[in-house]
């Protein structure tokens, strides 16, 4: 009988609980076998836990929650050659058919039957051994913690952000909302080149956080403009004689946050769609015509991001330390879903990481 | 005594009428002047004359109209090297700035400085003589008649629109909107290689010259559809097998043609802002995030947009007759913005141009 | 025991002779089985059998010729869902890593673990069975001969080289030397819009070729010009005021056609090297460097490549029957080759095609 | 009578003198006019002095030398907005047409009708008093000394070199040739992301300024390899397992400098030729067809690259102290051109700039 290990599911919308799950094996020569040490909440996790889907996704069927996770290898297929035993390890959590159009030309985030972990019907990463294909793990430094080191999702969805808007030296870049990924898109963009990074958000507690370690180098507190200042006025305020803001990278979904993003770009300007919203969000399109903006929709990650966050961390360019605001072991791991609800304690709070299993 | 020559100007908003004008002399070297022979009515003219406005761009004081026009070198400064006396030659009708950063970065549509024929407070075209800068009228062939050379403006913005696009071979292209630039950017469309444009308009006459004049392999009729299909699950049928659509060009402004259009494409494709609609348009912004969309705004034409029209006339690629539905002499041009006023007869006009003066 | 097939084996340089090789059978669940058809000897061949190497690519081993194939499908595995039993199909035939970092960032032709057919030692096509993963079989229309059906694979490089060269609407692409490649290249270069296509070569015979079957607009022979006269002066002649090329596919690696090819380049043109020539040719660096000329390699095909090419011959944009000059049965395949050697014989000889086995 | 200043005038090939020349006046309401301040010698300068021509570009007759000059606005034309009087500029010395295809196109570097000071048979800037129009002097911080913000010139040819490579985080990046040229690439490929940055030269002195000053992570002295040891193995001992080369920026000109920064990429390796160098140059063509490498022609710089020096300076990214190792008062200034053809002498030299005159 196959053995058993510990998992954290989702049974249905609102309900999580610890369930057995028959630990896997390596069945194909070019899989590893990972330990997982150390899990990160994302906001997508309490989409599916509070309204049971995003959008198209919806959860039908228990899920393994988790995926965003670092670990250890404990074994490989007899093909591998990436990585060894031992080697420490971020999991990139979606594993698309090496057969699509879509991933054979360069674009395996967009390949339509892709494997994402913790998107319906997928199970997570949860659990205390994960398999994976040998080049969806990326070997880390084990100087860097395994809590920091799960954080590399996010910062390879910044990376992913970056990259579609070109981020360059001496680029204006505002980021719309200082949650967990608006800051590291923040410091991805100052790492890329960015001269100026503005951050808007209603939180000052966050906005404190983008200037202290992700490298704002302006803030605008949208909730405590005068009302007769709109939020591109104040970045018009902000900015000065200075060139406009030639890429925006909304990462809160929200609708006014869209409008006033576009309307504060400059002609020729990106505006990248990192967050996910609603079906039906305006904008304001004869704008978008004039100007000539560009709207680029943004999807997880690619051939390098991984390559990339890490490098980011490897060459000190950033820290994830101080997203991490929060950590449970893996047996309180539903009461940190839990908490996630608690929108007063929310408001001091950017990312939180489960460790373990032990 | 400076000599004068009628002109027609619209006074305000509803209020078209003829007026003396100075005729322009040439001042600088590097000007010609241009007997102006043929001149179209474009749809900004018809809101600029309903409406008073264009989003920015408000009617407050008498301007001269008339954009999309081709005529005769009558007189050339002393250091115009491209034209000569007696060239037929299209007017390109917007001047920017030299020495703006946009115009050298190569993107002079996006010159803040531009000073465009017959938008707000700039004079047009609708007189008998017009000057302009020696590499803003382009040499055109003396073998295709006047009316036709002036519709070089809207091909023009169909060679922009796609060149946006990246329209290429094979390509799969929806064309929203069968009016004068929705039909050009179709036939653009075939000319730079798709092998698939599908026009959507609620229009049959329209759809028919699409069919017989610009390219169209299919068309359908959104106001026929069965009450349970819509324009994406249409274009899905008409596809049938086939690849699906890679390229939208927007050609409407109108809100269920954007969110329709968004819909149809596939993951990775690109939708171009042709038509100006309006400043809040809702859009399916998941939709947009989780496959990548490519939302280009799309404004007028930059260096080589003239060159290809007119090499798309010269190689025989586009015939541009059978866009012109109604003509006027220049002493019933105020006629022919009435008539556009009419929706009845509307319904089987595309496009109409003004002869003269003689 | 194991099936056996006869094979046209290079046994080493300057030595082919059939041997009897075990028939493959299907170990992968993504792979298919092909009964070969048609294969096309290429210039590569010839290389391989008069000089046992190309490059740093050496035949060290016996090794089954044969890279340009067509065939019926007979066997699919079990996962395989892209193509029939009974399908017709062009075999693409290199196989890249799918753990790769070029693979996966869009550019599996740069794979470094290549498998590619009839390059040493990778055994190729010329065989009765030939199996192959299901994305590296292309479904083709059986109104097609196989012998056309198998260039495809020219075709397909010469689509690659097409779109690295960015070719549009409109350009002026000068294509250097009209064998089987030059030849298809032109072709494309007109499908994707070229309005002027000049073909150089020394050779009368394919040069006409060139005018009557693959979108020549003009020709040079290079062996006739005036001695006063070079190659590029000759094409300024050619084109007469008309704009400067701005595109060469330089398809002979002959150092006199890449020098005159980068010299015909007006400023920001673009140079592509499609012939495998030497390993250190000249170039005029200056005028590379004062006209910012962009040169690129180009080596065999990525993802879409086949699709277009396939395209090409759906939509009747071109034709490959009249490539094929010679054809030979599978049991003379040999004489097929030492055909190839004798230079009076290949003056009026473009490509030759083995038929077979049966 | 027109007032007279002194001019530092080639003669021709050989033959420097003083003349005087008549102070220019402001006949454009666009033109500044600059008092110069500081001008740096440049390697084409020398070229000119020793040989009489670079390339195409051949002394016929007397010319004023000087392009790398920075000063003090005196007087502008009425028209003139981006600059005041006694504003601090670096002069942007090459002025091309505003009418030509090439500036419209946003390629102004490529300007057939470009006038480049102190380029045949255009006059250069080391004289007093200069006039050039309002966009191409670059307001510039007085906190930087004149001599400083005179090699924003060759700043920008490093800036354009790199937007033309498009150097981004994580790159690795060849410099060949740590002359002036070569120390700022290096220091702009830094500045734009580059993790490592290899410096190969044969000169220790050079060398060491690279790493001190220039950004280098690594160095290579050419002179000095184990003859058993070539530049590209050199390199890719230095990089040990880390990823290959991507970008190689060629200063030099010389051959084997070319052919071993070619052989240096890994493949879609992009390859930037900035160093002016000969008419004919050996490349392995075979590897940049297989590795599908790109080289880029590299000549001078466009709109935004003066901005981007600018700002590099501003955000404390380079410092352009270190390059100056040799200081002339104007009426030394031949001299300062004469200590350039003494080779010992220029073993220690970098940079030298002449100041004033007063």
């Amino acid at each position: 009988m196959a053995k058993e290990q510990e998992a954290v599911v989702l049974v249905k919308k609102g309900k999580l609980e610890f369930q057995k799950k028959p630990v896997p094996e390596i069945t194909d020569p070019h899989y590893v076998k990972v330990q997982v040490k150390a899990t990160g909440i994302c906001g997508s996790d309490i989409h599916f836990y509070k309204e049971g889907a995003i959008g198209p996704f919806i959860v039908k069927s228990p899920m393994v929650m988790g995926h965003e996770s670092s670990g250890i290898v404990v074994e490989i297929g007899e093909a591998v050659t990436k990585v060894q035993v031992g080697d420490h390890v971020a999991i990139e959590p979606g594993v698309p058919s090496r057969y699509s159009k879509e991933t054979k030309a360069g674009h395996y985030n967009l390949c339509p039957e892709m494997k994402f972990a913790a998107t319906p019907s997928v199970d997570g990463t949860l659990v205390k051994y994960y398999t994976s294909p040998e080049d969806f793990v990326h070997k880390v430094s084990k100087d860097v913690p395994f809590e920091e080191n799960a954080l590399l999702e996010p910062l390879s969805v910044a990376v992913h952000a970056n990259r579609l808007a070109g981020t360059k030296f001496n680029d204006t870049v505002v980021i719309m909302g200082a949650g967990p990924i608006g800051l590291v898109c923040g410091q991805v963009a100052r790492s890329f080149g960015a001269t100026t990074v503005i951050y808007v958000d209603r939180n000052d507690f966050k906005l404190d956080v983008a200037t202290k370690s992700f490298g704002a180098t302006h803030t605008i507190n949208s909730n405590k403009l005068n009302p007769a200042s709109t939020v591109p006025d104040e970045i018009t305020k902000v900015l000065g004689p200075k060139k406009g803001v030639n890429i925006v990278l909304e990462c809160t979904g929200a609708a006014a946050c869209v409008e006033s993003g576009i309307q504060a770009l400059v002609a020729g300007g990106t505006f990248v769609v990192v967050g996910m919203g609603g079906d039906s969000i305006p904008v304001p399109m004869n704008l978008i015509s004039m100007r000539e903006i560009t709207i680029k929709g943004c999807f997880r990650y690619y051939e390098g991001d991984y390559d990339i966050a890490i490098a980011l961390l490897t060459e000190g360019k950033i820290t994830l330390k101080p997203l991490i605001t929060s950590i449970y072991n893996f047996e309180d791991a539903i009461k940190g879903y839990e908490a996630q609800l608690d929108k007063t304690q929310m408001q001091k709070n950017i990312k939180t990481v489960i460790l373990g299993p032990q």
